[in-house]
């Protein structure tokens, strides 16, 4: 069966976004710092339709997750960008732009149930309100031989943790420090503590990542 | 003048001790998974009197933080071992044994004065009550040219971040989640977000170790 992972950008104090996200300012108050060091990718650029870019360790373990994932599972928030926005506005497109850089099926977690939308670029969005464990359900059908991986929030990545569904956490952890913000790790796990076993340590001035595989 | 420096071990979700510490399990529940790594060292090893252990990567990047530190400010908890020690008997020498392995002076942040104590192989514990700048400047005193370590808890290290004095943070991060316990990055940072930049990466199988220097 292909595996669930988790691959997301935090702070060295454990947050995925800054305080204060709003639509204008979805990853919060300095949360784009959290992000810098991909933007300048060539894998990066790639998947969101640009070229050029610096190759490298950073490009190629970008290029690794990218290649490696056939489907993806988000929280609402990250989906809408910033807490209010799906509220104010259920029908909102999110702030993924036209072509957004998943190009595979994506599902969403949440209350709201909506019409699937087709994005440019081979991205699907579709709502799931039934849970975590039929969002990956769906997501693995979608994925075939490859990996489903849950792009974020926080708060979603927690749930499948607690869950103990998830196979493999990459963190790319960023030198700052946020002081306030989503935390990645928010709460208690129903297992209570769980194993890692690393997997690999890759870093550059920029970035370190961390990828651990979960012991069960 | 001599560096402020923070060396701690963490899981990956941030915690430097389980919950519900006390003085039977002052690492809190979990907690001792956090220091494995350590016990097995050749330098973890001899700061604590016993000869023999393991030699390479991670017993030298232990001897260079015992070696690099000619004094130690720790918080009150850390000292008394688990939250409710101090208050049953103020008078309690704490869990560190008769020849703690700092060997050197370590001040005490506390509330509650005392006179100070002397243990054998070099330990001297100096409780101090004006707050963590009058304790600092006691340690660079004491510590000469060599550098001034806060060596926990959670609550002391971000007392010193966010005050903006700490110099050198590093944390030896366990393949663990811990789900609960003592955070090492619990609070707000007055000065808003901090900027880190790397000194050093240094993986084994146990642990990873992540060295920064704080950007002013």
């Amino acid at each position: 069966m292909s595996k669930l992972t988790v691959d997301i950008s935090t702070s060295l104090d454990g947050f995925v976004a800054g305080p204060n996200q709003t639509l204008d300012q979805p990853l919060g108050e300095g949360g784009e710092g959290l992000h810098k060091w991909a933007y300048k990718l060539a894998s990066w650029r790639q998947s969101h339709g640009r070229s050029g870019g610096e190759t490298g360790a950073d490009s190629e373990i970008v290029d690794e997750a990218l290649r490696s994932a056939g489907a993806t599972v988000m929280g609402r928030r990250m989906f809408s960008g910033g807490a209010g926005a799906w509220e104010d506005d259920p029908n909102a497109n999110g702030w993924w732009g036209d072509e957004p850089p998943f190009r595979h099926p994506v599902f969403v977690l949440t209350h709201h149930g909506r019409e699937p939308i087709t994005m440019q670029g081979g991205t699907t969005f579709t709502f799931v309100t039934a849970g975590i464990e039929a969002a990956l359900e769906q997501a693995r059908a979608a994925a075939g031989e490859k990996n489903v991986a849950v792009a974020g929030g926080g708060e979603a990545v927690q749930q499948y943790l607690k869950a103990g569904l998830v196979d493999e956490l990459q963190l790319h952890v960023v030198p700052l420090l946020l002081g306030d913000g989503v935390r990645l790790f928010s709460g208690h796990l129903d297992s209570g503590q769980v194993e890692l076993e690393r997997i690999r340590v890759v870093d550059s001035p920029a970035v370190t990542h961390l990828k651990y595989r979960v012991v069960r």
